[in-house]
């Protein structure tokens, strides 16, 4: 399959792209591949790339005391990207890492501002995505430091349906906030308290 | 002075308006007047306006148990929203007040999707707008949840460097995060580090 068909539907969502315009997309990206462990963004670096996932996930984690903590994933169709580091050009605070062989469409900082000026829509396409990520990341951080485990999990599972089964329990246990015994602790009462 | 002067200027950092796009942006704005106290956006109703501060000061607050806690401002220049809600039209869970009698240009949510449409550069303003709005409320956010009472005081001082001045002491105390006399040891403290 041509491996732009992904981004090409996920833009088509907003916008309406000519053939013309989906050749200078095309003209934008890059295809990498990550291995397993390998980082798309390192912390203390600046991030100058945003990158479509056909392939694989990647989890956010910070390091901490010598802990790491997981706290955002991102799997196929979605974009993954330290924005407020590539939008004031300051060092992450965070790392980006495939947890699983991946496969990304990477554009450069300067190759998405050619997007926004080369392509018609291109700035209607990213204010609408910064409006998305603001709304997500929010959302995201006000759970981060308020929410319980419990809750958290459930977002989980609403937000990332194959996550759960794909992904190794201590990433899911760092992300809900607790250990892995306590992980499994939670599943148990959620599982008695649903009714399938 | 005409006040539409201070949006003109904000919107001319980032495009550049015509005059005929001058006057479509005085078609879709309305200009307010708040009582101090009164209020632009309560908890519990959809955010459906975005407002340009021309006078006075605004705070974003919650109700927790009895007490409100404030932990922004916006004041001259800054635009008043609660994003979050207009963005995907859900209950605001935050009041927007005006702490002193204020003005604003209003624009409605959709006389701003006509901004988006009818301004040539619309879409180019309402990009860089989110991104500077995401990078702005991800800093704030995590201010809120992790730094100390210092930092925040610290901050703010930058931020709002003439509001130190204009605002009742219990505010600023509420925004840092302590009682007013927290407050004060902390001013004591750092007047003693810092030789001006």
């Amino acid at each position: 399959m041509d491996s732009f068909a992904n981004l090409y539907d996920v833009l088509s969502k907003f916008i309406i792209l000519s053939a013309r315009e989906k050749d200078i997309v095309r003209s934008l990206f890059v295809e990498l591949k990550f291995d397993k462990g390998a980082l798309f963004l390192r912390e203390g670096d600046v991030c100058n790339n945003l990158a479509f996932v056909n392939k694989g996930i990647f989890r956010y984690y910070i390091e901490q005391e010598g802990e790491d903590k997981t706290y955002n994933f991102a799997t196929e169709g979605n974009f993954i990207c330290n924005y407020e580091s590539l939008i004031r050009q300051v060092p992450s605070a965070k790392h980006i890492q495939a947890i699983e062989k991946a496969t990304v469409l990477s554009i450069s900082r300067d190759n998405l501002h050619r997007f926004y000026t080369d392509v018609k829509d291109g700035n209607l396409f990213g204010r609408i995505h910064m409006e998305n990520i603001y709304a997500e990341t929010v959302r995201q951080l006000i759970s981060q430091y308020t929410e319980t485990p419990e809750h958290r999990y459930l977002k989980f599972l609403k937000q990332f349906p194959d996550l759960n089964q794909r992904l190794p329990q201590f990433y899911i246990a760092s992300y809900v906030g607790v250990k892995p015994q306590s992980l499994s602790r939670i599943r148990k009462r959620l599982s008695e308290k649903v009714i399938y």
